[in-house]
């Protein structure tokens, strides 16, 4: 089978030998040498199925069984083949392989599907590389245009289209991106976090993506002499940040179990151990399934940040640098993957993201689901990433036979 | 005269102009060739004005005006040369500009006094090149050897050793730089905080020097995803350290006012918006110029944050990384001060110093003190470091009239 893996514990390792490290981590940015390598390698391997294989202008790679209708719908099945730096081996790369197996899974035992069934590993969904994620993803629905990556560069300096160009696409590549033929998107991915493990579950049915709102606040003061400012005289931005950051946590614990928010990044100026601080920065991330939960925290907040910087005479600003709406899946899908589970005694849960994934860009255009393998202890973007053979296998077969009742009439139980 | 100043005001803008900026400020550096510039032309200042001038082997200068007796005791009066990093023009420079001033008015009004008077611009006293504070003073009265440069570098790597033999310093030059023959120490100093011009008095008579503890607390817990680890999972050193910040000021707000207390640089990792850190550092500095009081607060915030740190399952430890005991200045000496500002209608005020000085240094080994003028709006270290002319000279005549009673007999007053 000229060296290309027939399972899906095989797979995972043969793929992060591309951008793989020493000490287990893989390092796959967008248009690196490894991510060329690791997108020509499943183009090789997806060819050697039988399947139809193409790039697109922006390097998504693409693998299509053809129904025997070719007007027929379009099931897309992927993930993402970049990482973060010093990633894992399992975060983006399961969804591609698991939807290479499934695909030829089929292929072999059911013969051509009544509707395409279409492989796909996105370009780009980390933004580890440049500070832009869900590249691939993006253009493909249109959320995205190459307006968006005028004037970005990477921390050394080289613009995205450069790199776009050397890795051998950019705008003059002939193959449109936008897609508009997507009936269906299905992703399997890793769940980054601890609830599955914690719950001794198999499968996880993502029902919501959360919404996301993240917030730079900006703290200013008065910078003096930490010997010779009495206390009382003191405009202290930090004492003003961490007063913030307290009452942050203690509103976070009056709300329900869904809602996060985490303090990821504070910068301190001038950041010397005998001056007081003139100015303190510091990131807000906020998550929840329910927007109008999101909005309610987050001005709750916003409230109680003003309050603080008026009673301590310092200057604030908060300013929103991201956001996103939370993204229901597919209820239909979704029941079918409860009946798949049970009926193969996989013990599952329904569960929420707290991630973003590649699966919420398609979710606003066609019926579109994400599925959940569990994460040793967690953890995820790091060389520790791990999960299982059997929980990696149990995600495939919920795939494999979700992907056959959707493109198989003789199943009786097409959704589309 | 040689284009030499004649009056404090334009001494401070002669010798500002030595590592002087666009902005008003002020950067000379240890060695650097401002600071070699300004070294050269005070010694041309001084032997202009008829005092035996000389450098010791570390770049120390001394400019002394012999008494009648050679054998006499000997006043040693000045400050130190350097500044920080775009720091002021009035630091360091008043106490040695004053001092010349000062002498050089007694030397032509009364002439050649009793006991040896010896101005001093100490090469070294702000730690802002190479991490190692009052180099010049320090070596002076034995405290510092030529061994705590040892593996000394500045943040360009160049050696401590390297860049004193460029000026023309080091181990080789013949000059022996400890001093035994130092009978007293007398500073003019800057206040460097908004005491003096808070309450409207010119002079500040110091009584002690603020002992000072300054603790690195490094705080390790889990990183962990922003988006995918509920709060009751989290061990977020963050949420920890901000705990502790606040613990420490309330704390403080139960001591006099005597103490201070900052926290002035925070280090957090990986420091990035959508990651629970994994670890962070802060520095937290105390002062209080009674050395039973500073022990209490330290062991009271030691107890607090193991305390914070248990409850929130977070690794702890707290390391004291600088110490300084509290520093009586000489009583008697203060005493003739404060007759001083009585006779010449000058408001003092009796006060602390809460930052380090060179004063300290000699305070264990002869009579020592320092005096304070005002510093507008408290700021120091910066280009808008100001004291007027009015506070100069009120500065200058306090110390010229102080060393007149302790230098020429015929004032009756000499207390040496």
């Amino acid at each position: 089978m000229g060296g290309f893996p027939t399972t899906i514990g095989e797979a995972i390792e043969w793929l992060s030998a591309y951008g793989g490290e020493a000490d287990g981590g893989v390092t796959r940015t967008l248009y690196s040498k490894p991510w060329q390598e690791a997108q020509h390698a499943l183009k090789e391997w997806m060819e050697q199925l039988g399947l139809a294989v193409k790039f697109d202008a922006i390097g998504n790679l693409f693998g299509r069984l053809v129904a025997r209708d070719a007007h027929a719908p379009t099931i897309l099945i992927g993930s993402h083949v970049d990482t973060v730096k010093s990633g894992g081996k399992y975060d983006g790369a399961y969804g591609v392989l698991a939807a290479i197996l499934a695909i030829d899974q089929l292929n072999q035992k059911d013969g051509q599907p009544d509707v395409n069934l279409e492989v796909v590993s996105f370009c780009e969904e980390e933004g580890s590389r440049f500070p832009l994620a869900c590249w691939g993803s993006g253009m493909i629905t249109g959320v995205y245009s190459f307006q968006n990556i005028v004037g970005v560069n990477d921390s050394d300096g080289i613009t995205f289209a450069d790199a776009m160009t050397q890795a051998g696409f950019g705008t003059t590549h002939p193959a449109e991106v936008r897609r508009k033929d997507i009936d269906t998107f299905l992703e399997l991915h890793i769940e980054q976090g601890p609830s599955l493990e914690k719950q001794g579950k198999s499968i996880g049915v993502v029902q919501t993506i959360v919404g996301q709102k993240r917030y730079r606040i900006m703290i200013k003061g008065e910078s003096n002499h930490a010997g010779t400012t009495m206390m009382k005289w003191r405009r202290d931005p930090l004492h003003g940040a961490v007063s913030m950051i307290e009452a942050l946590y203690e509103m976070a614990k009056e709300f329900d179990e869904d809602l996060v928010t985490t303090v990821g990044q504070v910068s301190v100026e001038p950041n010397v151990p005998n001056v007081i601080p003139s100015q303190v920065v510091f990131t807000v991330d906020v998550r929840h399934p329910t927007e109008s939960v999101l909005v309610s925290f987050c001005e709750g907040i916003s409230r109680r940040f003003r309050e603080i910087s008026t009673q301590r005479e310092l200057d604030y600003e908060m300013e929103l640098w991201h956001e996103v709406a939370p993204v229901q899946m597919d209820r239909n899908l979704n029941e079918v993957i409860q009946t798949i589970c049970t009926n193969h005694h996989l013990p599952y849960q329904l569960m929420n993201s707290g991630a973003g994934h590649d699966a919420q860009l398609f979710a606003p255009i066609c019926p579109t689901t994400i599925v959940f393998v569990p994460s040793q202890a967690g953890i995820s973007h790091s060389p520790l990433e791990f999960t299982s053979s059997k929980d990696l296998e149990a995600g495939l077969c919920v795939l494999t036979e979700l992907v056959k009742q959707l493109a198989y009439k003789k199943q009786g139980g097409v959704v589309l």
